[in-house]
């Protein structure tokens, strides 16, 4: 499959874009392969000083219709839906003409998990005609590679707690919790649930200094739910996320390689160096 | 078995007491079927005015050789460890010459979890001659019946929520997490790791406020660790526990019948009635 190597003919990819700099990197690396991208950035979410020098169009989680009006007549088939999104408020989705008509679906899919409310926007975007591709399918090099990513590597303590935290997932992944455990001295001692992972890591750092958490070290471990879309919700690192281990006190961050999206690699790379974390890539299922 | 139902000629019973009002319920309950109970609070744990009008002699966790000393002239074989108990520091253990020649394994036992501590600690008791009870086998009555404690009962929506916190607690629990979760529109929103229950209320009751988790209602799921020596840990609810779910703005409280001590039923049933919770036993695997 040439998935990774869309041609002009395919037309030009609708970006619907949250915050961070993920959906920047994604637009780089698609625009880089002769793709024309039309940028989306939501409003409330993205940052509007990242779209200042681009071509954008800000929009509401649910104005489907004015996506679709900007979209459909430049022929573009693809939407990809990228970067973080806080479970958005029924205010802030704003549905418009299009989306009022869904609004009874939409307001059902806040009912399930994360998925499920995910889930439900990907096939109301399917049933607009247009095709929802996953980011690590237009731009597979944001994906974490097998390996470490800076220049330290786990022991022999660390692997044996990687090993608990991505058997844990695994076995957890059916209920749509979180995606993410910490495990130290092979003890999970955070699961990550509503709260999400940074939280979950300013927990691990208060329990620490509390003298709560004994054992040294410890691993985040995160994967991707086994029912996940990847189309819809990539798990993903970056720089933060090492600002937030080292705080913790944690000797490092595992990953499923090819499972979890790494915005900024290089950067996460030498802040992983400087702070004495290891980051790694590891073999695990991805859905 | 006779467990519930002790007479004189087994001996006084050691209670080594941890916080909170449990042991000396479970210390009335042993009295009141006239069997001398030798009281063992722990120094730094149970609070000194509790015992100030009873017999009793403060030790530190380590200090079995005391505890022996007093305990067996008095025809004492057996011992019941009762109450809450943050994981102790290797500080406030405080050994004694016994506990010393047994420190590199009461070291060891730090390392495992929750459960690999107790366990250890059971077993340096049991060498030391001393049979190690459960207090639910010495007073039956702590342990919460099947069905409701107060006046209100689940809805329907409550049950779904209960069923799904039991089934995740039943697939984790080899994990040797926590002992709680708690579930809002079919959702767990919160599982407990190294923070304990009361902490992961405090989440939820935040979140809340943040506007993080959106379905009304929820349930606190209790139940014992599939793995868990019951002589060692129950799980335990109490008034506070009510205290902390209301204020998370939850429906109610859902644990193992037979599995979960309640401390202080009537109070318990007459803060549940005033926050309008509810406080049910439901039937499930006990250990």
């Amino acid at each position: 499959m040439n998935a990774a190597t869309p041609s002009v003919a395919e037309g030009p990819l609708a970006l619907v874009c949250g915050g961070g700099s993920l959906p920047l990197a994604v637009a780089d690396s698609v625009a880089a392969r002769g793709r024309r991208v039309l940028l989306f950035p939501l409003r409330g979410v993205a940052d509007p000083k990242d779209y200042a020098g681009r071509e954008h169009t800000f929009v509401y989680l649910g104005q489907l219709g004015t996506l679709a009006r900007i979209a459909r007549p430049l022929g573009c088939r693809e939407i990809v839906l990228i970067g973080a999104l806080t479970r958005p408020s029924l205010w802030s989705i704003r549905p418009d003409w299009l989306a009022l008509r869904l609004l009874p679906r939409i307001v059902m899919a806040f009912r399930g998990g994360d998925n499920h409310l995910l889930t439900n926007i990907g096939k109301l975007i399917e049933e607009q005609g247009f095709t929802l591709r996953g980011a690590h399918e237009v731009a597979p090099e944001i994906l974490t590679p097998q390996g470490p990513l800076g220049r330290l590597t786990p022991s022999a303590d660390d692997a044996a707690d990687i090993a608990i935290g991505l058997d844990y997932l695994a076995t957890a992944g059916r209920f749509d919790i979180g995606q993410a455990v910490v495990v130290a001295g092979r003890n999970i001692v955070a699961v990550e649930a509503a709260e999400g992972t940074d939280q979950m890591l300013a927990r691990v750092a208060a329990l620490r200094a509390e003298g709560r958490i004994r054992a040294p070290g410890g691993v985040l471990v995160k994967a991707p739910k086994p029912q996940q879309d990847r189309r819809l919700d990539l798990p993903s690192i970056g720089p933060d996320t090492v600002d937030m281990a080292e705080h913790a006190r944690l000797s490092g961050i595992a990953v499923i390689a090819g499972g979890t999206v790494v915005a900024e690699p290089a950067a996460l790379a030498a802040a992983a160096d400087k702070a004495g974390l290891f980051v790694v890539g590891v073999a695990g299922p991805v859905p």
